[in-house]
């Protein structure tokens, strides 16, 4: 997948608000069966990939929805879930609202919940021990190593993996919900695993 | 699925526990390899359904753990999971104890960490663009949308989807867990995704 | 699975990360295709254990990641995820880094997030029923509820599921990070859900 760190133009969102009330006051039983039925028809796929995002510098968050939304079509998946899993000790994989303001507030909430300028045992690099075989020894690995504790604790905190269902071929989180990987320790080059696992219906006249 | 917001009765604690203990200490071989092969005689079905729920005014918490067992148990699943999504930027999904005065204790260190009254970006309307087509325009965006940058952090923080196996057609959840809804900026309409994907026991003296 | 207390021996990381250089640099296409064809032959294995696990005072950090690949690499499952789940309202499920120096960053900086000396309304156990039918009464259910609210929040905000995918065999955390029980009111012995979802290969001359 091409490499993302733009953010998503912004959905056309009444009408999507509109649309999911319409489903919301559908009848879920007849829905619910019918995809049951599809899905036990094969064996399902197990797809998995990876995303590569150059990240802003310290705390920023990134939103994967457009590169989650175009794989699911892509593999035609109709009844199953995607599962995204931040890759990095120092990055999160979060659900929330990409609005400009708010991703202000995510940065200047996380920085006051663990402080860079805080004391951590993690950052006392001379008291730490290069592991085992590096190239070029203690020296070396200490001038490449961050002093980056906070950002751990933070990735702690904000969890590493999320699952989102598919159903009806639509990835179900809610009208302002995007699935977002958050830089703690940036910039970066950063991956984000993806596995879609689901099935797809029977093609029309062929074989699946 | 019915509108739930009351509380769930409080289980036979002591005897789940026991029976829980009778689990734990039996040999974990022989059912795991039972499972494995009752699991590979069927593709697994994955069927998808939304609870829906009436919440509480600011943050409240909702026990959906009665819903998950019905469901469950109406779809005959013997082995696979199930996957729970908040699916709105103001609420999470979390697993713990639903206990009373822990439920006060949450909303106390809740608002604590992201107090509604501090200052964040998110809450100047003033300074945002409504979404392109409101109905209405800014004016009648700006009335409705209320000031909740706290209620987003706290989402952010508590996590938006938790997944629990499902073994011997049992949610393997401990005892005293529950998966719970956490409004965090209600009271409001919410539905929270539910995907149960695995294989039922093929039935005695006919298809499946 | 057997009892494990002990922490891991550090991997060999510097070839780690070359090697998961090599991998990231490869053309992710024709891998994906291969996945999906293999996964389509077959249906998938539910897999559900219990690791059991003593754990330390207070706040601790376990690693079981060591068990997680040990059980993917004994199951053959080449495609899949791995999904771990803290079964107890006062622990955990994590990834992130298990280095030693960070693990003690973590337990202080939970201990000043939810200070167990700050008034919580769950401890007050003797404003608090015991659960019905308890053996002994009130008496013997209040001897032996510790008064570990913190640790309840601390749960509710660290989260208590993570899926991991499978692919090519491999789980896919990145190179540094680990999955990890979060003790959080400990010692005890306590067991963590793990299940392992996917499909083998088939195998070379005969049945699968």
């Amino acid at each position: 997948m091409n490499q993302s760190s733009v953010r998503a133009p912004a959905a056309a969102r009444p009408a999507a608000r509109a649309a999911a009330a319409r489903r919301r006051h559908s009848t879920a039983a007849p829905r619910s069966s019918l995809a049951s039925q599809q899905a036990a028809t094969a064996a399902p796929v197990f797809h998995y990939t990876e995303i590569e995002l150059q990240t802003g510098p310290g705390i920023s968050v990134h939103n994967i929805m457009p590169q989650l939304r175009a794989e699911v079509a892509r593999l035609g998946v109709a009844e199953g879930f995607v599962n995204v899993l931040s890759r990095h000790t120092t990055t999160a994989v979060c659900i929330n609202e990409y609005e400009t303001r708010l991703l202000d507030d995510i940065r200047q909430f996380l920085r006051r919940l663990a402080p860079p300028t805080d004391p951590y045992l993690h950052n006392d690099l001379h008291l730490r021990e290069a592991p085992e075989g590096w190239p070029g020894g203690w020296e070396a690995w200490a001038q490449q190593e961050p002093e980056n504790a906070h950002s751990h604790l933070l990735s702690l905190m904000l969890g590493n993996s999320e699952t989102v269902p598919i159903s009806g071929g639509e990835l179900k989180t809610g009208v302002w919900q995007s699935v977002m990987l958050v830089e703690l320790d940036g910039p970066r080059k950063r991956s984000v695993g993806v596995q879609i696992v689901g099935t797809a219906p029977p093609r029309a006249g062929g074989q699946q």
